[in-house]
């Protein structure tokens, strides 16, 4: 096989984590990217994070290894910097040394019951 | 890095505000247009904004600054022409100067829990 | 302008009837077919339903005036010839004389809240 | 007619199999892969599944006859090799010898409420 399948750019516009909600709900509120590595080699990706009123922060280095899918916490500490996204509107910006495909989901927990969201990013080379 | 990521044009053919709901909510209903400029140059947008039975209002002007995202209310007056859409069906088309990367999204409350909808655009140059 | 925005072929896989719910609830469950004509033209559409296991049933037409939206129920008789999509699953494919942007969307009652569901079509020339 | 509509390669980053939930809700927690052959020939197909910590499973081979949409169950056993997904991230590479659409979708009832979510698949040829 050998390169992977996808592109090395992916794009969320729409990034604006839920509160984590009440203890004891099945699920916890959160949003997550979702990165996938069908190729033999591994993915170094650098994520930059575009804000409403502030400069991006750009860089924070993940890895995805080769044939596999992995699953980053957008409200837990990101990347190998431990950046904390924080709360309000942001975007999400990949730029990955080869193919990936990414995607980016929401579970919204602050009502009785879940809501769901997902979207498939904008991709290009 | 100069030219930012994406199209100059976005169109979302499914747009149908949502009733704001009840006061007190943990959300109000509503549409958001979320635009993403990844470049160093400030996005003029236009937006024509089309109906079912009418002809379009086009022009509403947005601006987008250089590294930064921002969102539009649908449920608010929009552009600078500062238009406010009715209740009912309507799309809506930008166009930019710049490449940007857009998305749309609904919360809707009339019920006591939240439902999600979001769509990316339909890009194209 | 002339020439109209988006493409000529749009593809929904996924259709499926929800139950129209309980009477009295503030939104029937459905889905809609909306699309958007940006040109100057109208547009003339012919549908394909595609089954799990029986043969399509092809050329429903339907038309979309230059400048307009329209929003097709699909729980409703669709096209010129009237045709009942029936419960379970089908598949949609627009085929169009013009440029056209089309996207589906589901609202599912069958529980005391609203679930959406929407999809941006595969579109192809 | 004879080629059908869309591509060969069909890529679905975030599955995640909910729980079936209660017996007697009206919809069944699940998760659904939809695949839509437009064409005259029978669309042979190769199911990859990627995993976070191990080797992906590949090859599980699934058929969707000549002008025919299919509903493949994600919580039941898959393709001719009856393969258990287990719960836990996973993603779907198809690959199929015709072109073909396909849009995965997930039902969630883990809460008196369903959830939907739903995304068209990343495609290439």
């Amino acid at each position: 096989m050998g390169a992977g399948d996808g592109h090395k750019l992916w794009i969320f516009p729409d990034g604006d984590l839920p509160p984590a909600g009440q203890p004891g709900l099945p699920l916890e509120g959160h949003e997550s990217l979702i990165v996938l590595n069908t190729g033999d080699e591994d993915a170094h990706i650098e994520i930059d994070v575009f804000f409403s009123d502030s400069d991006p922060v750009e860089g924070l280095r993940v890895k995805v290894p080769a044939r596999r899918v992995r699953v980053f916490r957008i409200d837990k500490p990101l990347g190998e910097q431990a950046f904390d996204i924080p709360f309000g509107q942001y975007s999400l910006r990949l730029r990955s040394n080869v193919n990936i495909i990414a995607q980016l989901g929401r579970a919204d927990v602050r009502q009785p019951n879940l809501a769901y969201y997902t979207v498939m990013g904008f991709s290009a080379d």
